[in-house]
């Protein structure tokens, strides 16, 4: 057994890049050392030497001993630089940043063919879970009908938080006081990271590269009590789920808070933990969880590429190759249960059909089937709260549906 | 992106035989076709053209068109011909034979490296779940501290059968007539079968390869209805745990039926599903689950297998090679609760420890820390019913243990 030695210039020294660092100190992996981080504020106090560090990007993008990036920093826009930089200077990178993924999937793809280094991002998309590497090795050959989970650690965190009563708030200071919320909240709370990782997914699972915008989504911000309340009732909890699956050529996709019953693999899946299922038509339902955020369990995916580096792996794109008839639909209906304190203007005229409502002083709401256009539309400008149904109510509608169909 | 073509000798069209069959017709995946299968019975009727058979095994062994000997065949001793043969003649091989591998680890280790041909067995343990190849490449360079799940179908499937009452025979039978038990069920119920996948994964874990006997393990058999009503009223259940662990370079590894708290992830694992928990120092805590038997997600494994083959895969041992100072210990206490119908002679001479005792005319029960041997020694010939404590019963006595040591 021997692999290459690398050697690493690491961009950022936050929660991940001092993970990583202490991870290769920890670990026996010979396969790598750390050359220089490049980090933005030099008077920060570190816990590496002073003399591993500097401000100057073009100190690591070219240096020729350099062989890997390792790219870990917030800002996505900066990411891009550098990692477009780095391929460019036959620079192998790794990445653990979904929004620049996302953003410039297509290209990142591209550049990869064009230069001939490959880009890996292992800690990208639900963190120390193995899900992407799974899905372009394990899962490459079977026929794939779902990948969907809870993939955003802060949101998960925070509406563990509220099922007790808790407010939103209060949940949201918690998760940012214990790192467990991105820099700019509003991406977890609106969805979008869940989203990005979904985009990484879907490439991975089916070859549909898009634009994160292409899918459509519903953040939690609008998770009231009430609907706690009712999921409580009903011995289900709201998760927020990203899911993409396929029916025959077609590929859909979305991200909205679901109603999650005891049966469902996302219902035991708690605080910052993400929870990924794997729907084949061989392998079955698959399931995997872990912790989706934090230092180590990030920076242990980081060292998973890095390892595979020294080996020469990189993701083939299988499906993006092969499934070149597959069709990305992003205007689907789904069932949901939108809600809110307004009882006397039900939003039934948005709904393709309706099977609930109910009124109150407080709290009204509406159950049914809705084009997703409809629903963004209702969350965004109406203020009404919107959450998936669950998997079990969904089927019981249908099998309804058929049974009227067949009378 | 591009692979070999490969051509493959099968063994067997039992169950996973035919799976992988239909698996291989259904797929998109293009790099193999099946040639010839060897088969016992020519004479049974089956889904696949008569052409396609043969009953002699050299046709394909010494088939120079053959690359990749696929070995299905249920008789261990039989598989342990063909696979050494198939390896010798220069082709690589993929099977799914957990006896076969367990009983034969080293050798078949050190003729990889002598022929230089791959032997891949993602199928053998917990079947449709990645945790072989997870494992080598995934968690190859983070200090794994804990692997544990349950490993066998059949027993797990017979062990929620039982939750509610139902006896232990009318269990077996059923599992039987669904195909989740194997043909000698005694390889099953006495936790033989979980020993072997505990063995393959002891070696791709920690690099530890011993011989299954070393292993000390405890059977299903003698769960009573008093265990499964104790295991209810504190609501918990009892599953048949494998579980290897490092403490420091010390790695210990047994398999025992265990009470599982609701907060376990292995509490969630039904039926014929498996479950498997990797703990690494870095990654934490991941849980994976899927079918663990069955058709169509066994053959998923394989089919991986020989993907993987197209891209001359192979595992490179790399902890066995790396962790030479790890040294295996298998005479360690455990805290159980061992329990029969004789109330006058409880066995606590046999213990280390004992921190409860329960006496009544039907049932009566010790809980304590034991030695492996004595336990073994008591289920087999005393008659007596041994089930691991919780995870958070065992955290709570060994509190109290250093509470009173530090007073």
């Amino acid at each position: 057994m021997s692999g290459k030695s690398l050697t690493l210039g690491v961009f950022g020294f936050g929660c991940v890049g001092s993970g990583l660092y202490e991870t290769l100190r920890q670990s026996n992996f010979k396969g790598a050392n750390i050359k220089r981080f490049c980090i933005a504020n030099p008077d920060k106090e570190r816990s590496a030497p002073n003399a591993l560090f500097t401000t100057e990007a073009d100190e690591l993008l070219n240096d020729p001993e350099i062989d890997v990036i390792v790219e870990l920093i917030d800002n996505s826009e900066a990411a891009y630089q550098i990692v477009t930089k780095a391929l460019r200077n036959g620079k192998a990178v790794v990445t653990a940043n979904k929004k620049l993924l996302a953003e410039h999937l297509q290209e990142l793809i591209a550049l990869q063919d064009e230069t001939g280094q490959p880009i890996l991002y292992e800690g990208a998309a639900a963190a120390s879970i193995p899900i992407i590497r799974n899905l372009e090795e394990y899962y490459d050959n079977d026929l794939l009908r779902e990948v969907s989970g809870i993939l955003n650690g802060s949101t998960n965190f925070i509406l563990s938080a509220i099922e007790d009563g808790g407010t939103f708030d209060a949940a949201l200071e918690l998760a940012q006081k214990l790192g467990f919320a991105e820099s700019d909240p509003t991406l977890d709370v609106d969805g979008w990271d869940a989203k990005f990782k979904l985009t990484i997914l879907l490439a991975h699972a089916f070859g549909i590269v898009v634009e994160p915008s292409d899918i459509p989504h519903v953040g939690i911000t609008r998770i009231s009590p009430q609907v706690q309340r009712i999921a409580n009732e009903r011995r289900e909890r709201v998760k927020l789920v990203g899911k993409c699956w396929r029916e025959d050529k077609k590929v859909f996709a979305h991200v909205i808070p679901t109603f999650v019953t005891q049966e469902d693999e996302l219902n035991q899946v708690e605080n910052e933990v993400n929870g990924v299922v794997v729907e084949g038509a061989f392998s079955q339902r698959q399931f995997f969880r872990g912790k989706g955020a934090g230092s180590f369990p990030t920076a242990a995916a980081v060292l998973s590429d890095i390892s595979a580096l020294t080996y020469d792996y990189r993701y083939e794109y299988k499906k993006l190759n092969r499934e070149k008839d597959f069709e990305f639909v992003n205007d689907h209906s789904i069932w949901v249960h939108v809600s809110g304190n307004n009882r006397d203007v039900l939003p039934l005229y948005a709904f393709e059909e309706v099977v609930n409502t109910f009124r109150s002083p407080e709290h009204s709401y509406v159950e049914g089937r809705i084009g997703l256009r409809n629903l963004i539309n209702l969350s965004k400008e109406g203020n009404w709260s919107a959450v998936a149904l669950s998997s079990a109510a969904v089927s019981q509608f249908e099998k309804q549906n058929n049974l009227e169909l067949a009378n």
